[in-house]
């Protein structure tokens, strides 16, 4: 088939349904490289302005795994179920949720990525355990999760190619914000990571990348209907982002947070989210019937979180990481906190050192913040209400600027926000 | 100023104006190499589908002119009036209308391009006078317009750079086809060309670029008000391309054409149109007591264009070349002529030999084609209507291919259309 990318931009842009022809065609010749580069921006941007429908969002998804390899875990004596999260501040959810869900039996392939811009990566967190190593080949990825049954680790390099270019060029070219380009890039990335089934986290709100329910609805609703499409197991539940999940906003902050979560402490909200999300798992795994509440109080999720840590090199007992320098932020009135920015804590977190800016920056292991309060807790003036943790106490006076309009505090109680605003299955 | 690319791309993204910072500073970055090729396409595909508005569409216009250099015709001793074609079949009509207008009292700076796709460039039209050469300094463009008053020639190096790289994107984007991006376009070269007037021929048709009224309307409106943004007096024809322009398509074909026009003779349509653009560009040059008509009829026009040709090193008495092959497309009825299709009979040409599909191609001097009527003339069956010339003689199949729908005969004479369909001025 000889096809003309112009003919594919045009249609595009002329507000045409490209044909599942057109669309295999022109996501294999820009992996190729025989479409260029402001090519496929000229597409990218007539995608996001244009939309795709929901047979062109799935023919493009397909197309995208088409253009690497799909990891076989069909050897793996368990149910695989794996999960995503659209990503939030202080969501270290996957470090408890992985190994939880593999204590009930099922294998959770977790291949993960790191952070870039305010919102941390789950392998930039597990990499501030000393000795843990991110980079699996594929046979120890189907080994470690046939004997323990979690494994958390890199995507491998075949994955999804034409996903990592495309997604390298959206970054740059302003057309990010297409939940058509969204959804088939998360699906073409998980779908080839082999799983039976797949339980996303759709965030919503100001840490979020979705700032409003509508949104981060019709995302979910666009990651469901693309993993029915292809045989997966899906669902989603959407979530709220509007403050920081737990206390801990950085890498080893959020892994000593986990680690307490898996003794059986740890703050509410990640306890709940990382039961809700287990118990979703659990039905997709044919496990419906184990309490994840139960695994967790017996101590097997904490068990499984050190087997995991240790077979990829990890000394779960090692002390983690501390920041040269602590510092709070004080409480500005006394009253109800009533507000705390999930992005301006995020972003602030971000400046301390815990994210990056571009892809080859590495991070601060120890740099982050601890919320001493949460929404809802009655504060004093000039109380400490954060620590700040940081390398590089130059960066302090960019991260409280940054949480200069993070905090309200109010006389009443603001009206509790649920963390789980619904749940999406097909 | 700090301007980052993805959030002017993200402006007009979402539907928001430009401001004249941010377009100032996205067209240097752009010519300059700081912004992408890939930023650029995304940012042309949003203008596409969100538009400019007037204000946008000058200071863009006025961005790419600072790209380079403006031709300073100040010292020329004659009004400068220059005209642009936005292109069509038989187009010929530069070669007449130059030296007609400097016979006139006027300097006529007619910088000029080669032909991509199915419209013939001026410049390859040119080439086929033994001797003439295209490439001229700015010194030798200044005293040829002082001495003759018509110059006919490539466009400096110097002129709109940030057009030429812009072009050339849109090209292979599928961004080809904006009203805005293709008014600035113009434009800019115009205006850098440094007239102190400008009159548009915007053609509508088959043959042409823009296919309906409307579209042309509103081409030759920006246009207009673009000019009229910079202080440079325009205005613009609209007129007809569904019927090829005279009777001769093609380089020499053309140049032999327009030396009957000079001297006295030619095509009814080719003469019509002539003499109105003349008249329009006289009137901006202070010259509507002239009557271009007759001096035409005098000789003067001829004069000029021999003095012309000369001065560019060309023989005006050389013999033009002729085709190795020449066939004749007989008439398939008889009966009245309805249709002789603009774009069948140029991409017939085009596949002759006359036009070029890549930049680096060459043309056939004398390829190209004779039409024998014109719509409204009695046609016999079996009798000759094109003479097909080439020097290719295996490129007759496809030429007489692209013919195949280009003619119509009727029993009744078709309604006449008029050539000239409206003038826009400020």
């Amino acid at each position: 088939m000889a096809h003309s990318v112009i003919d594919v931009i045009r249609a595009k842009r002329d507000g045409d349904r490209l044909d599942d022809e057109q669309i295999d065609w022109v996501v294999d010749a820009y992996t190729r490289g025989a479409v260029a580069d402001e090519q496929m921006a000229a597409l990218a941007m007539a995608i996001l302005l244009r939309g795709m429908d929901r047979a062109e969002i799935a023919r493009w998804t397909a197309a995208m795994i088409g253009s690497g390899e799909r990891l076989d875990l069909s050897g793996v004596p368990r149910s695989t179920v794996d999960k995503h999260s659209t990503g939030g501040v202080g969501d270290k959810i996957t470090l408890p949720l992985t190994p939880l869900v593999a204590a009930c039996g099922a294998a959770v392939p977790q291949l993960s990525g790191r952070g870039l811009g305010h919102t941390g990566g789950t392998l930039d967190k597990l990499e501030s355990v000393p000795g843990w190593r991110a980079r699996l080949s594929a046979p120890e990825i189907r080994a470690q999760l046939a004997e323990i049954g979690a494994v958390v680790c890199a995507a491998t390099e075949g994955i999804a190619p034409a996903d990592r270019k495309l997604y390298a060029l959206r970054d740059v070219t302003g057309t990010v914000e297409s939940i058509p380009l969204i959804a088939s890039s998360i699906m073409s990335k998980k779908i080839a990571e082999g799983a039976e089934s797949l339980v996303l986290d759709v965030k919503c709100g100001s840490g979020a990348f979705m700032k409003d329910l509508e949104q981060a609805r019709a995302l979910a609703d666009e990651l469901v209907s693309i993993g029915a499409a292809h045989g997966v197991r899906t669902s989603a539940l959407l979530t709220d982002m509007s403050v920081p999940l737990g206390s801990a906003v950085g890498n080893a902050l959020e892994v000593a947070e986990s680690v307490e979560v898996l003794r059986g402490g740890g703050p509410a909200d990640v306890v709940e989210l990382t039961l809700a999300l287990a118990r979703e798992m659990l039905a997709h795994a044919g496990l419906s019937d184990v309490d994840p509440a139960e695994v967790l109080a017996s101590g097997k999720a904490y068990d499984s979180w050190r087997a995991m840590i240790g077979a990829q090199g990890g000394d779960p007992d090692a002390e983690l990481p501390t920041a040269a320098h602590v510092e709070t932020f004080a409480a500005p009135a006394t009253g109800v906190l009533s507000t705390l920015d999930a992005y301006a804590v995020g972003l602030a977190a971000w400046r301390l050192g815990a994210g990056r800016a571009r892809k080859e920056d590495a991070v601060q292991h120890a740099a982050g913040i601890r919320c001493l309060a949460k929404p809802g807790e009655r504060v004093t003036e000039g109380a400490p209400l954060l620590e700040l943790h940081t390398d590089t106490p130059e960066k302090l006076p960019a991260a409280r600027e940054a949480l200069a309009e993070a905090v309200a505090i109010t006389a009443e109680a603001p009206a509790a926000t649920p963390l789980i605003l619904d749940t999406i299955r097909p």
